[in-house]
């Protein structure tokens, strides 16, 4: 008889940025930590977002106790709508990522039912066969969790997006005491976030940028405009707090700042001093150094406030010389020319642009080295599993916890797709599930045709060329000339598009005449007609545009 | 009687990175300071480079006197081929530049005539009506040069592309006297390279990244590769005699690497030490702490050295665990999500890798906030100009400017198209002219067609349907069915394409039939049909598909 095992499959976020989402099996149980989605770089256009591959879970839709959340940021549970889609779901979360989910549902036409179990840091639960219990730690966004995972084979641990940020927060400081309590009853198993795993040091509190922005809120004498992230909503209760503090007022700008404060507030997480927020229209009734606004777009994300008022297309807000704009987030990798092109839009207007580089207004919420080695250090695990990263990121965390206690035999390095399996004596790796995730094009789900996001690449690279021919079913005549046309195609010098496109027609009609009136199918003669046609716009064009020819009997 | 005037017209570099080309103009006399190319972003797919819009120059090529080059990067040569494409063409260079300049001419098939007069740092020369001197500057390419320009209204004084690197090259110091003896004489307007005007300080000396790599190289136990940019012949230099000193065999990897180092070596300007350098076939013959590796990549070029090496393609050098590869270079904005994966499939090899944020491997070229103040202190220039850099940076620019004793309204930050013109007194904004920069696609000059890449974008983002009818010329009735196709398209959920093209069949039959039976032209009935096709191919696909529709007489 073998012995049983506790499989783990990562989906996502393993090898890459985003789209985080792990799956537990035991037996015939299957649980999903957060199910995260994953921004497209330029190589997809027409792509808004991509959703992990579920089919391993869609196979075993019967096997699925729900899915665990470790926090509300949309690479971790920005896909569960879509998995709402195919089945009915129990999301275990506590109450802020539960307020963005059912916002994220509500949104969905076709969602099915969405059972929520309300979670809570430092209490236990079961799902199946597996009992969590909750931590709270430090992030960019309140309410994140990591969790100890009872498993039958021993006990998992899972960082979530985690950093150590001892300065009290809301009156409580968040400690390493939970994970040394699961060290002490012996972790099997650490998956831990990679992020900044090549960043030496320790990040700075929260609360030192709350200082910076408190000394530059004294020296104000223009208006202020912060750029952050509305899920960091701590620092914008701290960012309000400050205002309040100064006798100043805060203009709230764009719609997740508006949605995300919403929620907090309704939740009593964001404590908004009396008097203290005011419409975008009443602003100018009060002096330029008492106003600070605080909006969405510090990744210059189309559409965002930030970069409407860049562009002065903002209905509410128009800069004036002398406003200072602070960046208070990380340059997203991928962004930077955007970001770049709206400081320079900024700074056109008269703009002082400040930023994370030069003053200290923003500090990741993903620990650095020295925080990484307390986390190893408090769990003291016997295998360890660097998630949550690129694999430059996950091949600097083994690095790092090798310099722990935990053997190097014992550190995986694996990513999407990579199954691992555990009897509680031995961790090893098993299959490699073969993993496509998925592009949302305009809300729709494209599970089907990665081959035409080929197609595109080759037209935007080269064009298109097209050749349509009729000829009569029984003498196999052309009927009519051949149709040639081209779009999105660069000639060379002295190449006229119409002239090109003429001999094209000759080619083509010498071409179907010579080789293809005899036994040629319509088929055999549009491939015999494509290649000819092929090599003659090779020779006429910049680079090889892409050649489709149909041949029809009338 | 108006006074004559010198006008300058920048036609790239003011308000971007690169493409740095500036035209002095007196009366009938036209000189270009540099001729640079710029690299696309992925909003032109297939683009390989833009070279600047020379429509001024080239409706006034009798007046050309000559283009001055300031160094050899490609940001400033690049374009010259271009423009020599079209007319004999005085170029005034050192001969560094000359010799990369002769290089990509010899590479280029229509290039007229180019004559080269060479120049040198500390000597003057005329061109038409300016009097040119030639003043050494720093920069990470030898034989940089800066220039005081005497004009019959004054001097003016360019920097090139410049840092301030105190610590001795070559024996050589390079101070600020030559820009001081300038501030002497009186500097009428003073241009400035922009880049690194947002950071704070001075940059580290060459020096001290030699002294990195020194210890570097005596911590070697593995195989070190080391990437940086083939032009940066002073720290090849460098890196040259740190491995001679220590024993080291050095390869070369790259073909620029190999052409770069092959001309300064010929020019004197590189010393090789000897038995130092060997083939990379010979490379397993020495102990791996033995052996250092010079490659080009470190922007993970397409087909560069070190990109092959990552994937596991290059011919010569296959990667070991512990191998250790340095980034001796900046990671350029927009590049970085290419070089983060460069740098992950490394990681997976088993590489150790290195970069500028940890180790003091790279220092820029263009000097820093503290740099730039000793330049505006040695000239003190009537009129500033801001150059060589984004909005961004020219404005952080002109600010650090403000705080010498330039006068604020003395200022100006102009961007490409920008005439400016002044008489010896005033400086003032002429005309702006409208430029539109000209893409380079598989070297073809791309002058004329814009609307490609607009066409381009559109099928990239939502692919292309297209439809033929063919109609007996007198009766207008169809000849055979309707033809529709579809390339590059998404389909919502549930929609197969195979059936929305036959209902498109169906479709376009009956509008055609209904609609255009009558009195509709071939363009009109065209134009009919694919309004109800467009409407149609948007309710089906994801996104709004370019349509295309063609009726044709038989």
């Amino acid at each position: 008889m073998t012995k049983k095992k506790l499989r783990l499959l990562p989906l996502g976020g393993l090898g890459e940025i985003g789209l985080n989402c792990l799956v537990l099996e035991w037996e015939d149980n299957l649980v999903l930590l957060d199910c995260g989605i994953q921004f497209p770089d330029a190589s997809h256009p027409g792509v808004e977002l991509f959703v992990p591959d579920l089919s391993y879970v869609m196979d075993r839709l019967d096997h699925l106790k729900g899915v665990v959340v470790t926090h509300g940021h949309d690479d971790h549970i920005g896909a569960i709508p879509y998995l709402a889609r195919r089945t009915a779901l129990d999301v275990y979360c506590t109450k802020f990522p539960r307020g963005l989910i059912a916002h994220k549902l509500a949104e969905h036409e076709h969602a099915k039912k969405v059972n929520f179990i309300e979670i809570e840091p430092g209490k236990s639960f079961q799902v199946g066969p597996f009992g969590f219990t909750a931590v709270a730690v430090q992030h960019s966004i309140i309410e994140a969790l990591a969790f100890g995972i009872q498993t039958p084979v021993g006990l998992v641990v899972h960082s979530g997006d985690f950093k150590h940020d001892p300065t009290p927060f809301e009156g409580q400081t968040i400690g390493l005491e939970a994970f040394e309590a699961f060290g002490k009853k012996g972790v099997h198993l650490l998956f831990a976030d990679s992020t900044n795993a090549e960043k030496a040091g320790h990040t700075v509190s929260e609360e030192d940028i709350a200082k910076s922005f408190s000394q530059l809120f004294k020296e104000q004498d223009t208006r202020i405009i912060i750029a952050l992230f509305a899920s960091n909503i701590r620092r914008i209760g701290n960012l309000l707090r400050l205002a309040h503090e100064q006798g100043k007022k805060v203009v709230l700008l764009g719609r997740s700042m508006h949605s995300y404060t919403r929620l907090a507030h309704e939740q009593s997480s964001l404590n908004i001093p009396e008097d203290t927020l005011i419409l975008p229209e009443n602003a100018d009734k009060y002096p330029d150094d008492k106003v600070v606004i605080l909006a969405t777009g510090s990744q210059a994300e189309p559409q965002s406030a930030l970069l409407r008022v860049a562009h002065g297309t903002h209905r509410d807000l128009q800069l004036r010389p002398g406003d200072r704009v602070m960046l208070s987030s990380r340059f997203i990798p991928g962004n930077e020319r955007a970001i770049s092109g709206m400081i320079s839009q900024l700074a056109r207007q008269g703009a002082e642009i400040l930023y994370e580089s030069v003053h200290q207004i923003h500090v990741s919420g993903h620990g650095f080295q020295e925080e990484l080695r307390l986390l190893h250090q408090a769990c003291k695990p016997k295998y360890f599993v660097p998630v949550h990263g690129e694999y430059r990121h996950m091949a600097k965390h083994a690095d790092l916890a090798s310099e722990s206690d935990i053997s190097k035999e014992n550190i995986f390095i694996i990513e999407d797709g990579q199954v691992l399996e555990t009897d509680g004596v031995q961790l090893a790796r098993a299959e490699k599930v073969n993993l496509k995730k998925v592009p949302i094009v305009q809300g729709w789900v494209m599970e089907q045709r990665p081959i035409v996001f080929t197609q595109r690449s080759g037209m935007a690279k080269a064009g298109i060329v097209y050749s349509v021919l009729m000829r009569d079913a029984h003498t196999r005549e052309l009927v009519g000339r051949p149709v040639v046309n081209s779009y999105g195609v660069l000639f060379k010098d002295g190449e006229e598009e119409d002239t090109v496109k003429l001999e094209a027609v000759d080619l083509v009609e010498s071409v179907y005449e010579e080789e293809c009136m005899d036994p040629a199918s319509d088929h055999e003669a549009a491939e015999i007609i494509r290649l000819q046609l092929r090599r003659y716009y090779r020779d006429h064009a910049c680079y090889k545009p892409i050649v489709i020819t149909q041949v029809f009997d009338v």
